[in-house]
């Protein structure tokens, strides 16, 4: 199953220059800049024979039909939106190597039996709406009047903000797809970390999208002079911080042979009252757990301050937990996996299973079919920044691992 | 030597209700809100029969004339200026008991073979100039050109803001004393710490002004994707800040029985991006290092940073630490130790040396003589703020040593 590995790039290079010229690479959705990608993006999945269509959600779909009508669709791509001064990949890999798949099944007269959708997910990114994954929950049917009720700081509602996209909010209903109305989901997407990269294997199966736990805890002493406070009479919050920061990094460490993973992190700190001169009376931090195995990422924050509760007492000091959100695991379907794992040994390509730690649409999909997702590494591991940086080699492995997977889902799935 | 216990508490409200009504209890320095707490004390001091003057540098002095013309004055006070939204007590406690106990020997015709001067330094606390102990450093011939260019926000100069409140700051040069030109400097303080009343003891003989050394360090790691970077990949900044913060606690704490402990802060930390899911890849922290041993505040930060180096090597960070500043440690005279321990022990008052680990006028004054000062317990070691307390004997048992002292070291010293 060949691909054109130099048209994919030539795209990559297309849309990922559609960016805010005075802050590279952005193109962030609900904007004029993110507009002109779709308008380009529609172009080319015209010119490559897709049946093309903006959603009423606002998802651009592009579609080369079944032999079989009778079947669910198979869904591949991504999104076309990016974060703030971001990257030149993260999304439009997704888009443009399923918009190649699909012109290269169509060129070769290659008919699948089932219907293939080339989907650009409205908004993936978090938007100023303050809602990631917008597009995605709608198929999904999770887009609720909240959510549309949702304003950005200039005070449009996220209902007028797909209306200015060219999506209709009135005809949002019809864009549901039914309950296990999709037959497979696949992305192919960049890994954002260095897992692939140290390892030199080119493709990644994603074994799980991770559950993402975020807790704020503070930390209660006391704020004393600095000077006229001897050691044993303190109460000094950011020891007690320190202390857990500590636990937290050594018990997440002792999970990284594990099959399952976990990574924790305290990402945010805030002390008071932050003088030089001053004892810290309070430490509030945010600590947040990512994990496939939901149960883990559930434990970890009580099991990490009951355990440091007693250190925390000698110190004088009192803990506080307060969940701040939760997004449970989403598992990838293993006829899915498989058909990546298949697809990549014939084509002469190592393969390493690994969880993804960055939420994607496909959290929201796979409450309507099975998901998968193919990673290719990344530079360095950077991603959300202007470095981030992929070959034309590594593109061309995801689409043509890609391909083959759809071809092999294809036969596969009912 | 009696003292009229209730009119120093009188004084003591009268002045400490002198203060901003919307933000209790501020009487900050270059004000009219200090200026009116000026006029109020000078007219008490005049009215207690001391010859009243404003000195070159804005410093208020009150003299009561001493038998020999020949020997140098000894020098009581402190000042009565106060922190934003901070307490009732500190500095105007000196500053009130020295004048009940010039007063004092005034009215019984107790004539001191030394001159007294009762003195309220101009801005001993950090004023908007970025200076602390203004009125002090020019009698220490320490305020200089540099000092009197500092501009505070509003763009005034210090030199005009010494006018605004009636210094002549041209005649600088005349309120410099000669070296030696003191016979004694001693000053009555809360504690602003635990330590007596922890113990119940209600004098504190202060040992020593400690030295302060303030260092800026900075930890940096590798700020990375939280979800996307496994934990044996990290360069986390927080967990190698919080090894500092751990290892300088305990490393201060060993010195607790110590003859001199030191103390050791970090108050401030910052760290970036500062994002919930982001591993921090920087962070800058001050150090503040306290004690009377000199040697020891030099050597705690480069010791610290040493021993730590290998586990921030091992978790892939690199350290940097860059001097803010340093204040030598000021020993009080054994002289004036020895005169307040046989005044309060005749007075029936227990007495316990301890350092005082906030900066005074004493560290100034000590370059022209020698000094001593006076602790008296404060409610819960509260400082600097609204809730700092003490009772009305707590304020005559200090003005009662004083006085003693006083009378002690006028028979003794030349």
């Amino acid at each position: 199953m060949a691909i054109d590995q130099d048209r994919l790039w030539r795209r990559i290079e297309a849309l990922s220059g559609i960016t805010d010229p005075e802050r590279p690479w952005t193109r962030r959705s609900f904007t004029p800049r993110f507009l002109e990608g779709r308008e380009w993006l529609a172009a080319e999945f015209r010119e490559a024979g897709l049946e093309t269509e903006f959603d009423a959600a606002g998802n651009l779909i592009g579609r080369l039909a079944g032999a079989d009508p009778a079947l669910k669709p198979i869904l591949i791509g991504s999104h076309s939106d990016t974060v703030p001064s971001g990257g030149r990949y993260d999304g439009i890999l997704g888009v443009l190597a399923a918009l190649e798949v699909a012109q290269s099944f169509s060129e070769r007269g290659d008919r699948l039996r089932h219907t293939l959708e080339v989907v650009d997910f409205l908004a993936e990114e978090p938007s100023e709406f303050g809602l990631s994954c917008i597009g995605s929950r709608a198929l999904a049917g999770a887009l609720s009047e909240q959510h549309l009720a949702l304003t950005r700081p200039d005070g449009m509602t996220l209902r007028e903000g797909i209306a200015f996209i060219g999506g209709r909010p009135e005809e949002l209903a019809a864009v549901k797809r039914p309950a296990d109305g999709v037959a497979a989901y696949v992305e192919v997407h960049i890994e954002q970390g260095r897992v692939l990269e140290n390892e030199q294997i080119p493709i990644g199966i994603v074994t799980d999208i991770v559950g993402i736990r975020r807790e704020r805890i503070v930390v209660t002493g006391r704020a004393d002079h600095a000077g006229a406070t001897p050691m044993p009479l303190r109460a000094d919050a950011l020891v007690g911080a320190a202390r857990l920061v500590e636990a937290a990094y050594k018990r997440a460490l002792a999970t990284a042979r594990d099959n399952q993973p976990l990574v924790a992190t305290f990402g945010r700190i805030e002390v008071s009252p932050n003088a030089a001169n001053a004892v810290p009376g309070e430490a509030v931090l945010t600590l947040e757990v990512r994990s496939g195995n939901e149960a883990a990422v559930k434990a970890f924050g009580d099991a990490l301050v009951r355990d440091l509760r007693p250190t925390l007492e000698e110190l004088r000091l009192t803990i506080a937990v307060e969940p701040i959100s939760h997004v449970a695991p989403t598992a990838c379907a293993p006829e899915i996996r498989s058909a990546i794992a298949n697809a990549a040994t014939s084509l002469g390509l190592a393969t390493r299973d690994l969880p993804s730690g960055a939420g994607h649409d496909g959290v929201q999909i796979a409450h309507i079919g099975p998901v998968g997702m193919i990673f290719v590494p990344c530079l360095d591991g950077r991603s959300h920044a202007p470095e981030e940086s992929i070959t034309p080699e590594q593109a061309g492995d995801g689409a043509r691992v890609l391909a083959e997977t759809v071809r092999l889902l294809d036969v596969s799935l009912g």
